[in-house]
């Protein structure tokens, strides 16, 4: 099979460092360029990337590859992944889009805007119906798909199939949020080693609407948000990877626990089907444990290392309406490169490519 | 002025290690005894508190002052400040209280008795009344008055002047532990680095229901308890000292955000008007960045380091009626050792002992 | 090929674990009997291991096995992994050598005997000549071959090929070592986070006797030590998982740096002539980067994760004759778990079994 | 007494912060001007300082004191407190001398200048003599005075009293650094976590050179050298504060071992002879506990906290000219801000401002 030839926009972070590791030896996609900001570009890539931070290697042969602008004329190719900086996503994946790319984007950007799809693709594959909208609307050869925040895709795959059979009527999330989802530099070890960082900016707000839009209907050419109430706390602990949430949740149907260590534990969706290389058997691992999941032993559980989120302490609130749980998905892998990656798939196993 | 004597018993622990940092120079108490288990019986206290945790060295007249066996004959003194662990609190206070002694404890054991003061000086001085009933139904000479577990502490100080000005309907509570809560040898560090532990064992009945009984009413010598619901998530994080609480506040009435962090700021008690030597000028400690409290910040807050509560992130629900936060207490100091210190305060003060 | 069937001593704590983890599928070895100590013994394995830290489950079938006592009549093997605490290998040991078994063993007791050998496949294999010495001596039908202290074996290893061609004079060796190498529960959190302890009980003879041990030479049926000059400092770090060693050197003769690096990256052994399952390709993996080996990112460097040791800041003292370096191996793998079973796949391949 | 008004150039970074702590209530010095780069110029404080590390809030009347400009006409006083990082302390402290003022300084830049004092007051407070040689030669109406890199100073004052009396050969450091000594941001989180960096840029000719400037000799007013062997390994370690150095030293006398611990002990200066503020009563703790010092449990010791380094484990090595010791001293205390205030208040106390 002819692999397709891919670009990386945003290299040298944590997630571009994944989008490497996961694109390297990847059956449907070629590395072809890897771009980033200006800074970096001209570099090569073992000198672009000094804060390295995982223990494979960067592969041999792409160390001493020149990293380029993050410009469609000289990271060309017909796929792109991004994991660009919000600041400069918009301006870039437009272009890219406008050149006739397709862009599978980590970045915030565009993920709230009404015609671009913020999928999972366990999940909501049929918002992929916006990409005519877009190309419509904007005028592009090429389109933009987006993923969810490293928080919100844990939590809606979770929520997804309770809200499916119990309808879901408020929804309070806690995260423990790891320090690899800061990025790097991000947070400094002074700050949070022996520390609890009780605020991350922006990310509450991305939480509350990113999981409204994911778990809403497409309805008239448009999305139609899910209809439920939802807070959220967002707390960064002293964890290098691996998004812990506490969910209490009040559903408006009654429901049994053991009914929902079921649906979770039987939920599946296109990728399983379409067997995507990096869909895993089960996107949700259920646990009986009392003190599971726990991010260090939980974070790269599934068949597809990090894909799977894992949930446990399913238990019931105070009343047959009302329901805690614990969850963890690893925020670099499901949360960021890996979801881009299962969203490329998914466009292409659907022929969108 | 006469210092009164006193006896530790459970002196070898962290909480333990904490009441000798408190009592060793308190102007009202004089220790004269320190017990501990079988274990460390006989010894020196600078072999067998071997775990000594505090920056404070054990203090040079203490260090060769031999342990005895927790026996109200061995460790006389009319008070007791207790940090048994549980398994063995129930028998050994029984004795001490039995004896003549008044043990001011932080064991978990008679902590839910109907006839036991759970009390928080600032929050329910008037529990005290039960000391009468207790005496009376044990036959006992002395008494026992406890403190809150130390998760519960923070929690029930905090919503103390908002259920008092807005009337809680709904509480959940999402934790993040410090270590030093688990005591000695406690959490293996191989569990804790790099990690979050999403459960510990009888917490979260805990801090449910003594919050309820601590927001009780004493009625017909007897404590209704308060009536709002309430659920716990109980986790362990990689910090030293200090739990921080993120809370999700349903209330009765409308709660104004800038009236609700009026009524935490001017909270005050008794401790405050009787000018006790371990009470905070304030409280509550209300903080207006956006990312505090923290722990490592936080902790030893007030003019009593680590005996007040800092809430901070105090901001809406989705609606008029729900409020989110976040506190801070100190768990060894406010949350165990500095509980049963300043209890034993307010007994001397008003005149029960 | 027929597997060997063998047992496991001291199955629970995190050798143990690893043991498990590494000879559950060995295309040798057919774990047949799980052993551990009176507390453990009669209880299903998942219920014995109840500190189980590897991120793998428990293997499926292992789960509900049950944990016999470490009796040579219960644990039946004809090779047996010993993985015992030191107080009670010296007798066990003992009894499974007496019954007919051959042990490899990661317990310290027997290590510095004058007629066990103590063994680094790549290093020492001749020492093995001690075995007949051995049986010869205690008339045991089976014997008794151990491994070097996880801290002495990355460090004999990378001093081996520089002991052969520059001769060595003096050592002085710095240890920052992991928190699993004490344990379970091993390590309180609470004194480890946010510090450093300076002292590991037993450690430094240790270090400095072994390394003289391994590196010695086979004369007329003993070991006859090296006798070059070995300081050691052993510190305990917040690290998970490996040791890291900063390691000073004075030579016999002038060691060149680019020489030295050659000779340690060359450096192999029997393991990789023999193609033994655990070899990895290179013993000794020698980095040119000026911030490495980091114990995150290089632990579980080599073809067969943690086997191989890491070299990096090899660099020159004050003159030819002295230089620094810093290496990292793998404390529960190369350092316990993997060599143990390094040390058996090199009896089988000779045929000792 | 009227204070003398004193400014602090590079008050935002974590020195900056400690100084402002040591500074705020100090009975000689009064602050009259904080000033820091272009980035924090014309902020207030509380802007500027958005990363403040510690627990003390920023005092009341300086939160809202704008920032200004790191120039002699700007920050106008007679004496400068330099926390300024080392790439334009250079330019910016030349100019304050210059212009007149006296600048005690924590930057490198100046450090090794023949004509500028590096000073530890208790260990060569003579080489102020080379204040008027660098008047002269340097045309300055001011002058510059250096206190030793943060790895230095601990060694170097604990290395003093060894020299006085058993003559150093050769001294082999490895250092356990804390996170604060790389400032704000600093060291990534998320590569320091679970982790062990083994280069401090820079740092290993800094702790090598400084310490055998500062232990010197003035001859002609010129500073000789100290002539023993040094080489230094320097490590990062996941520790706020609190440097841990291991050092194995030769000494050209036989060393017994209760000697070196005595003349450790009874190490005493002029700040101690002066009574000046900052000075501890003991420069030096010696501690007998085999697991002591902790950088967590020493790095505030002594009268003034963290002013004091304390050693321990003070041990043979493999013969009477050889010994081991590990050491601990607050990074950003006597390692820095409480370095450059002691150096201040030697200055004034013996006339020279």
């Amino acid at each position: 099979m002819k692999k397709i030839d891919v670009s990386i926009l945003g290299c040298t972070g944590t997630v571009g460092q994944r989008l490497i590791e996961m694109l390297y030896n990847h059956p449907w996609f070629n590395i072809v360029s890897i771009a980033a900001s200006e800074r970096s570009a001209g570099k090569t890539y073992k000198d672009a990337a000094v804060n390295w931070y995982l223990p494979m290697d960067i592969p041999e042969d792409l160390r001493d590859t020149t990293v380029v602008d993050t410009d469609p004329s000289e990271a060309e190719a017909p796929l792109a992944f991004s994991a660009l900086p919000s600041e400069i996503a918009k301006e870039v994946e437009g272009k890219f889009a406008e050149a006739g790319c397709v862009v599978t984007s980590n970045a915030s950007s565009y993920r709230m805007e009404k015609d671009v799809p913020l999928i999972i693709p366990e999940v909501n594959p049929d918002h992929l119906q916006l990409i005519d909208v877009q190309k419509e609307n904007r005028g592009w050869r090429g389109y933009i798909v987006t993923d969810p925040n490293c928080t919100a895709i844990g939590l809606a795959m979770v929520l997804k199939p309770i809200h499916d059979h119990f309808k879901l009527d408020t929804v309070y999330v806690n995260t423990m949020q790891a320090i690899s989802g800061a990025g790097l530099p991000g947070v400094p070890g002074l700050l949070i080693t022996d520390n609890v960082i009780p605020y991350i900016k922006g990310e509450e707000p991305k939480v509350m609407n990113e999981t409204l839009k994911i778990l809403g209907k497409m309805e008239d050419k448009q999305i139609k948000f899910a209809d439920f109430k939802i807070v959220a706390s967002c707390n960064r602990v002293p964890v290098i990877d691996g998004h812990t949430e506490t969910v209490f949740i009040r559903t408006k149907e009654p429901a049994d626990i053991e009914e929902v260590k079921k649906v979770l534990r039987e939920f599946k969706g296109e990728p399983q089907e379409l067997n995507l290389p990096s869909a895993p058997k089960q996107p949700i691992i259920v646990r009986e444990e009392e003190d599971r999941p726990q991010p260090r032993l939980d974070r790269m559980a599934g068949t597809v290392p990090g894909m799977s989120a894992t949930v446990g302490r399913i238990r019931p609130g105070f009343d047959e309406n009302t329901l805690l749980l614990t969850l963890i998905s690893h925020n670099t892998i499901r949360g960021a490169a890996g979801a881009v990656v299962l969203n490329a798939e998914l466009l292409y196993a659907k022929n969108y490519l």
